[in-house]
């Protein structure tokens, strides 16, 4: 409980002091390559994005250089590219939207505060060792989630490839609204847009194939195929200018500012600051989940490991320093560290290298950004969010398990139809009251003894040797407040079903935990047994189990006895079904 | 969910049905006897939690009524006894204290409204089968709570037998109120008062074992040490009716209107109904807990049973009732409970008797009440609520669990400085939060072979026989998703560290359940593993798990294979192990 403390022990293990020692020659050409790659693969997405989240597009660019170099000193992957991603620049205008009106000064304001508080939330959760919070999203609420927005964004974005304004607070809202505007659609726009979208489609799955027809290697191709946005850019912004298409009304991006990115600070509002506290911790958290996810899968292939503890340092370092240089909440991509680590980068410093030639980019390139028309940047974001949509995960949960089918749809609707902030909210709520749900609900199972065997199986899926005199209950979950009533019915069923019964056997091998009110429920249990003349055993207890109820007075007032085996306890309460098992 | 046929379901099963057919003579008289007991016991009870309620003395007659009427037709216990009780009280007044000043008639017809609410409340939750939800409060939840709802009442007392007013929001402001009010001290109430509480204090402990030593029956002098308060009762109200004190300041009941309770109606203000709403649940859900743990406990004692969503219905009613007949929220008491059993009620025909006994009491016997003190109902109150204080509860989870130990500790502080509603939210969520941590973070041990036997223990604990090639780990949880990704950490970690790593098996034993998540973490396992040329095995896996398994793509895409036993896997994989192991 002494950040300052735990602060320093990070230090003497920083991952760059590590990586940074056996930095060779082959390495650097290795990263310079993929930061020469990637730079080219980010410069339209940085913008896209910063469109996405309602800033200018200059700003995603400022997004994508001092984050990367602070990944680089923090971070544990070797690979992860961090900077803007589509879900976590939605959030952001979803979290903005209520403070500021899109494009004026004060909403940059308020993004660079909300990417300065998300910072400070990651790194404070890194040194409070508070990563594990993120495994309370599962993977059914993430994709559901994950799914729901791709829909969102790529709704708020035909507006942009139809050329005309439409507005909603939900996808059924905005739905309706794009269909009102069909009699505005601006063709010139549509035309532009539609192509565009057309040519990445194609690129993501013709392209390749194309390529490795031509004698390239496949994963040059791979490469050369994620560039294809580029060529979208290059070609619709040379035929704007030279058919002069903005004077017939298709936007563009115009004049871009050249320049480094700029020293910024957040707002110091704290009225500000309450309001945004829920969406910047809603943003930490989505952003460190799909980080800490395409790191360890990318990790995982060449046998390293990410430390997630860790991952929130880098994380938050990264989001203060976007704060800080006129950025806005950043996160690790998925596409951006997939072509990384194809292009074949070996280290961090492929990051400060990409860092390197965005910089380069903000200050040379902008002017040849200025006919870049606005529907191609929005058809590179349709095409990129479409494959985050994954509605095969309702299928494949309804197959599996229906808690998680409810929980992928209600984090879906809800987020569909209520908002980002809402859906994610109302997912981990479900989710977690299913769990609970289930886990109150034990399977309990009547046991008996398999004939000529010391095996014993539910006497309702078997035929197994049982004696009106003793009941023996298997319970297939650790017992805790929510659950141990349960145990108690089922007793109380057992006792009222059998009038002969003298013996109550609970065989414990499944029981990981006892709780206090579980163990109250066991002496309860004990109490109106032995108020019966019922005697209470039990069987095959864990060791740690075993080990605080030895703590307790319950086993030393326990009517019956402790079995290491169920075999046992039949074996000497009724030897009358051992006998029979042995005919 | 069709509501109207469950309830129907209900009828032909009602309760009164079954025990009204067998209803004989010697029943009769049997319940004959413990209704007058209990009848005598009641009226100063109900008097007394009236006013703690913040209502007059005779509403507490009033909701002692009709609520025992419906409670015998619906309830499944046999000796429950529905009435005003402290805790529930103690919630109705800080429910009401926000909406109308005590002692007001808006006061009153607010609590009418409350018990309407919280009684179609029951029924709801009783007819939807919701009785579970009450597991979710857990024992150490219960006991902080009730244990602070014991100290806050009794100190809300205190001024009434200090004969001074004093008035504070929480348990610390009570106390520093009482201290400064200490000079004002009205000396006659204060001597009434405290002898009250000192005699109350000796019949509990010292009248029963006097009376059996001058030769009665042990349950007789039980039953008559319960009416010790009717004692005090009549002395102090003799005596001040005799000195007239009243006339020295001392506070007496006063006059209490005579008569039958009266027709009522719940206020149809949609305003108060939301602002309501949480509190009523949240009496709901304590009631409903009180009842039904006395309710077990009683029936358990004669081999019954009772019917928790059932009760629901039942308590539902018999607020529903209280509501019409100007009465405030009830449920089932377990002192009055407990007296009726140990006097023999057989069946609630006991309590329709007690109900009769009531009516004729506000009928006939209010007048009597006139001289009685203020101060004699206070120290019933806090003699009644002291046995509710146990804060061995803190030694006892302190000593057993430290979850628990932090749950009750949370619920009995928050309870006592912020109030009843906000302990009680607080103590439900701290121990939900608790227990998904814990299971957030499940035991996971590398196994062994101990040597010479086919059992495989810790390799921390135990001598046991590895392979350099191969790594064991038993999962000690079910996996969900709030866990899985230990289990991928725990993987990623044993792989680092094993070098040679080929094999990794997981031993499924103690597995009751995975879910969606989990099965995903499973499969990020396996590809992982893959990817780095080391093959997945499963051990043990239980049967409603391998079913599940088998509808998914995991089983047949797995590099490794599912063994029966973990020695088999041992047996298979590494030969080595088993060779040294036999010599």
């Amino acid at each position: 409980m002494r950040p300052a403390m735990s602060l320093a022990r990070y230090l003497p293990s920083l991952p760059v002091l590590q990586w940074g020692r056996h930095y060779d020659r082959s390495t650097l050409v290795s990263d310079l390559v993929a930061a020469l790659i990637v730079t080219v693969m980010l410069i339209p997405q940085s913008l896209a994005y910063a469109l996405l989240a309602g800033l200018p597009p200059e700003v995603g660019l400022y997004a994508s250089v001092a984050p990367l170099l602070l990944y680089a000193i923090f971070g544990t992957s070797r690979v992860l590219a961090v900077g803007p991603v589509a879900v976590v620049s939605l959030m952001t205008a979803a979290a903005i939207g209520e403070h500021a009106a899109v494009g004026s000064q004060a909403y940059w304001a308020v993004a660079i505060t909300l990417a300065f508080m998300s910072g400070g939330m990651l790194v404070l959760m890194g040194v409070l060792r508070l990563g594990f919070l993120a495994n309370f999203l599962s993977h059914p609420v993430i994709s559901g989630f994950i799914s729901a927005s791709g829909l969102l964004i790529a709704a708020s974005q035909i507006k942009t490839i139809m050329g005309v304004k439409a507005e909603g607070h939900n996808f059924v809202d905005l739905i309706q609204a794009l269909v009102r505007q069909l009699p505005q659609t601006h063709f010139l726009t549509l035309s532009v847009g539609v192509l565009a979208t057309v040519f990445l489609f194609w690129v993501r799955k013709g392209l390749k194939p194309l390529l490795v027809r031509f004698g390239l290697q496949a994963r040059a191709a791979d490469v050369l195929a994620k560039a294809g946005p580029v060529a979208a850019i290059a070609v619709t912004a040379l035929l704007t200018w030279f058919f002069d298409w903005q004077a017939q009304g298709l936007k563009i991006v115009g004049a871009v500012p050249q320049g480094l990115p700029p020293l910024t600070l957040p707002l110091w509002d704290l009225a500000l600051w309450k309001a945004l506290a829920v969406p910047a911790l809603l943003i930490s958290v989505v952003g460190f989940v799909e980080s800490v996810s395409v790191g360890q899968t990318l990790a995982a292939k060449r046998r390293q490991r990410i430390e997630p503890d860790q991952e929130l340092v880098a994380l938050g370092a990264s989001n203060l320093s976007a704060a800080l240089t006129g950025g806005f909440p950043v996160t690790g991509g998925f596409a951006r560290s997939v072509v990384n680590f194809d292009a074949g980068a070996q280290t961090p410093a492929a990051g400060v290298f990409t860092a390197v030639g965005i910089t380069l980019a903000s200050l040379l390139l902008t002017p040849a950004l200025y006919f870049l028309p606005q529907a191609t940047l929005a058809a590179t974001i349709v095409v990129a969010v479409l494959s985050l949509v994954d509605l095969g995960i309702l299928k494949r949960t309804w197959a599996y398990s229906k808690a998680d089918f409810v929980a992928a749809l209600a984090t879906l609707l809800v987020t569909l139809t209520m908002g980002v902030e809402t859906g994610l909210v109302v997912g981990v709520g479900v989710s977690l009251a299913l769990y609970l749900f289930r886990t109150s609900r034990p399977h309990i199972a009547e046991v008996g003894l398999i004939p000529g065997t010391e095996h014993f199986r539910n006497v309702l899926r078997h035929s197994v040797l049982v004696s009106p005199r003793l009941v023996s209950l298997r319970v297939d979950e650790s017992l805790y407040f929510a659950n141990s009533r349960a145990l108690e019915d089922r007793v109380n069923e057992a006792v009222a079903s059998h009038p002969e019964l003298a013996h109550v056997v609970l065989q414990c091998s499944a029981i990981n935990d006892i709780d206090a009110s579980a163990l109250e429920s066991l002496e309860a249990i004990e109490k109106r047994l032995r108020d019966s003349g019922i005697a209470l055993h039990l069987s095959e207890v864990k060791g740690p189990v075993m080990d605080r109820l030895k703590t307790t007075h319950f086993l030393r007032g326990l009517s019956g006895r402790v079995f290491l085996t169920q075999f046992q306890a039949i074996h000497e309460l009724t030897p009358e079904i051992e006998r029979a098992s042995a005919v």
